[in-house]
């Protein structure tokens, strides 16, 4: 179930990203590599950190077709998905929440203790989006507001909470899903944020 | 001889940093420092990615004096360069296809496909520039125009089909190169460029 | 006391970062991850290009509150440390001359030459705030003045020099540290600097 639900959070990544980068004045091949970037960059550099080798699109160059291809559909279908708003925010959120877990999983099947796991999965569910704004020249998204990355901070407590109390790993995952979902839709329906910090004027 | 040509190639992609870096105020270890990233960092994303230690400067520094150098050598000499335009380009052109042929070399002796050895092609060849930019702050003119990756896909597609059809290395390499340095000179000559696609003016 | 050193360089450094980003309209944890990626980046960035596994921060999960919690009091409390800024300016050079001793260790350990050493310094000491310039937006600093780069480069030598002189390890330190924090406040003191080169305006 985890893997079909990491598809379609890899393809609504990708998907967001084509969206993002139109701003951007960025070509055709362009946008598949943002798609891809946006939706398999998480992943990666949590490998990379914890030095897990090979990477999941080297063992699986296909999951790059996935990433491309739902990118140049979203950038060309772009005016028809600004009707899907909702379900697209839905799947964007199913992809954090999903990626997030997938992190925690992995750094606890290492060995990593509960603190390294809530690492990794804010590392999976939000670097893709980091990387995604650097190359098309923005501050990230994620430190500027919306609470995106404190989601996938409360979905890795709760999860892990569960499992200590050796709640099953399936539950766990529904739950955590359905509370990340839920967190994710109130933030952006009540414009939650955290305060920023802005420099004085005169300090300029 | 594929050694030589990367000699030339590290340089070349060191000598274009250092003239695209002068529209940010860098200063000349600022230089040295870029031309490097720009010559080197493509090859050390692939080996990162590839988990392949220890990294192709580490093993042999002096190859950062080669890019440091050629970039210092091309920051100060930039008015003559202006008149050497067509050669520098040639050049540069060498350099995409060179990285693109050796990433490709690379991930197949490591028993990837050639999906992936495209791929590693690719970042080979694409990602010194995409860092150089994001070191300027600017997006990245890979994902813009030119069809500068796509030549990257097209070299590896004609050098892995050569050698499907068991074609002897040596050639393959010239056919690639002759190839991939003609349509480099045809997109410059001709402007060619992919579609880019653009946010409606109501949508921004 | 080389890792009392390291630990007062990380907090100096995330604190650092925390003052860097108010101008770019970050949240809270948005200034708790810059801290903790300009804290411990150079280290992670080192780690990674020479294969060593488990990074730091991922065995010792504790000193990602170290560089978070520095950045956030030093987010809150900006006012105040204005008044402190040679005491701050001191931690942060401080930083930059144990982080660049650190990565000449760790490399020469590792049986790599003198001048892998000080490449090693110069990553370990500046890529965390040039990380930090890229997230927020900016050229990074280090390209563009104040010889910070140039103070690392000095600092391996004199280290590297004395080591190879056969002088005690801790007399080294002592030495490097002492002619790093003076050179650094020197150049802040008479804005020393490298030329910049730029284009002229008719190439632009």
């Amino acid at each position: 179930m985890l893997f079909a639900l990491y598809l379609i959070a890899i393809s609504a990544e990708a998907m967001s990203a084509a969206l993002a980068s139109r701003r951007s004045r960025i070509d055709l091949f362009g946008v598949a590599v943002i798609g891809s970037i946006a939706g398999l960059g998480g992943g990666t550099l949590r490998d990379v950190l914890l030095g897990q080798y090979p990477l999941t699109w080297v063992a699986r160059p296909w999951l790059l077709l996935v990433t491309a291809g739902s990118a140049l559909v979203a950038a060309l279908v772009a005016s028809r998905l600004q009707r899907l708003r909702t379900t697209f925010l839905l799947l964007d959120a199913m992809g954090l929440v999903v990626f997030t877990l997938i992190g925690n999983r992995i750094a606890l099947d290492l060995g990593h203790s509960g603190w390294t796991a809530a690492i990794f999965g804010l590392i999976t569910g939000c670097a893709g989006g980091v990387l995604r704004d650097v190359l098309c020249n923005e501050v990230p998204l994620l430190l500027r507001r919306e609470l995106y990355a404190s989601i996938s901070v409360i979905v890795s407590a709760l999860y892990l909470a569960c499992l200590a109390l050796d709640l099953p790993a399936t539950l766990a995952t529904l739950l955590a899903l359905v509370v990340g979902l839920t967190l994710r839709m109130l933030t952006v329906r009540f414009n939650w944020h955290l305060p920023t910090l802005e420099a004085p004027r005169d300090e300029r």
